[in-house]
């Protein structure tokens, strides 16, 4: 069931250690479901009770801690030896008594690693104030440093084999995407055009099942376009109103988002001028695309574009993307915006979402890309542009909106 | 848009600032975006980014910080005046240099908060070990206190109205079901069951559209069933293997999960003697519901029953559930397990999951059940059995398994 050779596996791991080696990290304590699955192939919704990967730098093998019942999963889904899978029993789970990470104190101790350098992602949504308590509590003679994103740096740059499954997302979000579209029409709920979207996410190509994206897709509608995080709703849309789809492709947890803005029948005035300036920005942005560029020079092309237009907008760009589970798919290591010096590398993935949202609507257009070895490449073959929608497109055939 | 009276709100609020009271917290701060969503309405997939909403207790409305862009979804999903809606700029997102923390830090010195007693979600996914660090040294006064699960117990009784949408739930929980059902058979790929779930969980019905649940379907075959947690993948059912389904149906929010276990064809030995152990245990914990048993004897209800036929597992029978975000539909609080001493009382919502996993079999068969005046009552509908399916129903008929 590992979705790469074990050998990639092998060299992601010693990657990760050379970065321990030089923060001085010794054992690293990898909470990030994301960071798990990169290292050891392990997958599973286990996430919500507290879990982890032990990774012991003069040791071969990660050590795999979960709760009793997903230690199966764990032997399926990971290259890691069977004893190296150490289950907790399920009293730990969700107890105002017990805590999962007075468990791995105590394991930690036993095998001897009790008074070394601990790394711990410490803004990792898996690893709570608490977790980081009861450890400190259970292991008072180990010094903790933050290992925040430390794997999710040598995540940053990603293999043939990895832009081979972000290839096949693209191709489950393009579908996804049509989809969408398809169901955006006058009297359909915003709950429609989201199952229609699921469907296509999820049974993916008939060469390639859909995974879940870590993100829902967003749907905005109406007024509630310049809103950007909000969910469905079961409101149904009305001629003249635009729609802003935002979702991701996903296999093998390999994300590729796109976003599109769609218009149902003629845009509105404000749209129909926005439109063309979000492209001509994004079209800049990806022709600047190559080795060498930092993402803060990126975010420069976008600016200066719409300086022109005499539009100032401050919001983050874009940001690496790839492997991810909820709450996001981002990997949280390069952003494109102003601050960031990160240097464009072959095989760097992004999603770029230029979006601008005022107080009554919104527009998004976006594109995810990898970096080649001379400029940039595109994942998604969705037009890059407002879609304008029929609004009744079955009403002279005497049919009804499906 | 809100999805409940505004009085509802505010006895909410009420109710967590009397246990605030109790526990001597003066400024509660509310990562849970449960937590959020429950006492202001708010609902948008803004969670990946810090965010929070501030109970203060001498003050009548709560605070609400978080993303710039995010600030209309909360001014639109919302009953906060749009003064206490409070933005912080991009460039706090997912940055090394910046924390959100920080902004909120220097919001609460500059309300007069500075020096109270705060209390914090601590084992909250969205509260990090980093979010506490930060703000412990924004506010070097102030005394901190865990006042993790404040908010989820006074969600542990629900309202009329919450009950209500829990019904909405249970009928697409249902209709969900069916289709999962209808979509296993020999040769389709349990993606392919994936989307249909999908497909029906998020259109609902004609009259409300679904949510998305807190927790992907869970979809286990062939090998797999022992493994709990694992989701779908590309692979085809074959005649003679059993496949484990539980998920949810949600409404604005609400959920109601429900597990089935689906023998595709003649059911092997071990599950045709299982099955009904685990009916007649779901059975005999059912029939004991009432206000006033605790959750502890409950299980006990289960363990004697199961004892009798030879069989010994500790696990967690259920928990309470409801509101929910990802990555968890429980509500954290009240167990079904044998030492938890929560006393049932009307209106308190479980889902009863009495499962056995074997190390190569599983069998999952459950139950969301609310505490009524006298008993209890179960939401869903769909028969409470080990469900045998047809292998090759379109066979005969010369038609194509669809």
């Amino acid at each position: 069931m590992l979705a790469f050779d074990i050998l990639e596996y092998q060299k992601r791991l010693t990657k990760t250690k050379q970065q321990m080696a030089e923060s001085g990290i010794e054992v690293l304590l990898v909470t990030d479901p994301a960071n798990m699955n990169y290292i050891s192939g392990y997958d599973a919704w286990s996430f919500y009770v507290h879990q982890m990967l032990i990774i012991i730098i003069d040791e071969p093998q990660p050590i795999w801690i979960g709760r009793y019942q997903d230690a199966n999963g764990a032997k399926i889904t990971t290259w890691i030896y069977n004893e190296n899978i150490i289950p907790f029993p399920d009293y730990y789970v969700q107890s105002s008594i017990y805590h999962p990470m007075d468990f791995i104190a105590e394991i930690l101790k036993q095998i001897g690693q009790g008074n070394r350098n601990i790394g711990v992602e410490m803004d990792n949504y898996y690893f709570t104030a608490k977790a980081y308590e009861r450890l400190k509590y259970g292991l008072p003679n180990a010094t903790f440093k933050n290992a925040d994103l430390l794997v999710n740096y040598v995540r940053i740059i990603k293999s043939e084999q990895e832009i081979e499954y972000m290839k096949q997302a693209a191709e489950i979000a393009d579908q996804a995407m049509y989809k969408a579209v398809e169901s955006v029409r006058v009297g359909n709920r915003e709950c429609d055009t989201a199952a229609a979207i699921y469907h296509q996410m999820i049974s993916g190509t008939d060469d390639y099942g859909g995974d879940y994206p870590a993100i829902v897709p967003l749907l905005l509608s109406g007024d509630n376009t310049g809103a950007p995080h909000l969910t469905w709703s079961e409101r149904k849309y009305k001629e003249g109103e635009s729609v802003v789809i935002e979702l991701a492709g996903c296999y093998k947890r390999y994300h590729v988002p796109v976003a599109r803005t769609v218009s149902i029948g003629k845009p509105s005035i404000q749209l129909e001028k926005i439109a063309p300036i979000v492209v001509e920005g994004l079209n800049a942005v990806l022709d600047a695309v190559k080795p060498g560029v930092t993402c803060g020079e990126l975010e420069r092309y976008w600016y200066n574009c719409l300086k022109k237009y005499g539009i100032e907008k401050e919001a983050r760009l874009g940001y690496s993307v790839g492997l991810g589970y909820p709450p996001d798919w981002g990997e949280h290591t390069a952003s494109i915006r102003a601050e960031d010096s990160t240097v464009l590398q072959p095989n760097m993935t992004f999603h770029l979402i230029p979006a601008l949202w005022f107080d009554d609507y919104g527009i998004e257009i976006s594109e995810s890309f990898r970096v080649t070895k001379n400029g940039g490449e595109t994942f998604t073959k969705i037009p890059r542009d407002l879609i304008v929608q029929d609004p009744f497109p079955f009403q002279e055939k005497g049919g009804i909106i499906s």
